[in-house]
């Protein structure tokens, strides 16, 4: 039988997406390095929910362990980093899209417009790749 | 300008999710609903992951507040509740899904399947009726 890691607590798929991504704060990360091809911290620290540096230095370097995230040193500035979405974080894209489409049809606030819901629903494929790439 | 809810971060529909599902466990307790049609408060503590029952008590009760979940006086036991999902808790069905796929795609030890992951991706609506019903 395979070692738990620590911190496992089933073999359950939504136990396993929860253990890595369920939390309030890693899938905003996740967002914005989808809806940007690089980032610096400061530009994630700058993202409009406010993020604490604390916070957003040991989810990065959670996902970058998980290989959700990788990080390179900045050309122009020796002690900062740029982070991209590697493949296996780009992957998560339709879960975001998923929360999204709940949230167009559930939060009485939503950014997101009755069009954009209207298109979600209708091809979801073509959304992604016309949101985030391929 | 509408009043920010407490907690409310951004209107970005990502973060509004993450605000109402976003934590380790209360998707946990919206699979156990989607896949059981009423689940009392020791069946929900049997699950698997082990949840402890102050974190099952306060997840179940915010739930209940964002109408995702309904409780009943269970009439076999007048000290006990008897849980449903509700339809705006069914909508969070394809967020589900999603998890699932990227589990099954990217964790080693994960308990779904080679055949399930090629149904899922092959007609997610169709999956989501056969498990967890309209």
């Amino acid at each position: 039988m395979p070692r738990q890691e620590p911190g496992r607590r089933s073999d359950c798929p939504v136990a396993y997406a929860l253990d890595v991504v369920g939390d309030r704060w890693t899938l905003l990360i996740v967002r914005d390095l989808l809806f940007n091809a690089e980032r610096r911290f400061g530009d994630l620290l700058d993202s409009e929910e406010g993020i604490a540096t604390n916070i957003l230095a040991d989810r990065l370097s959670k996902l970058e362990a998980r290989g959700i995230v990788t990080a390179q040193r900045d050309p122009e500035n020796r002690r900062s980093k740029r982070y991209r979405i590697t493949e296996v974080g780009r992957a998560l894209a339709p879960v975001i899209i998923e929360m999204m489409i709940w949230s167009a049809e559930h939060d009485p606030q939503t950014a997101a417009t009755k069009a954009w819901l209207r298109r979600a629903k209708k091809d979801k494929d073509a959304l992604r790749v016309e949101m985030f790439g391929e």
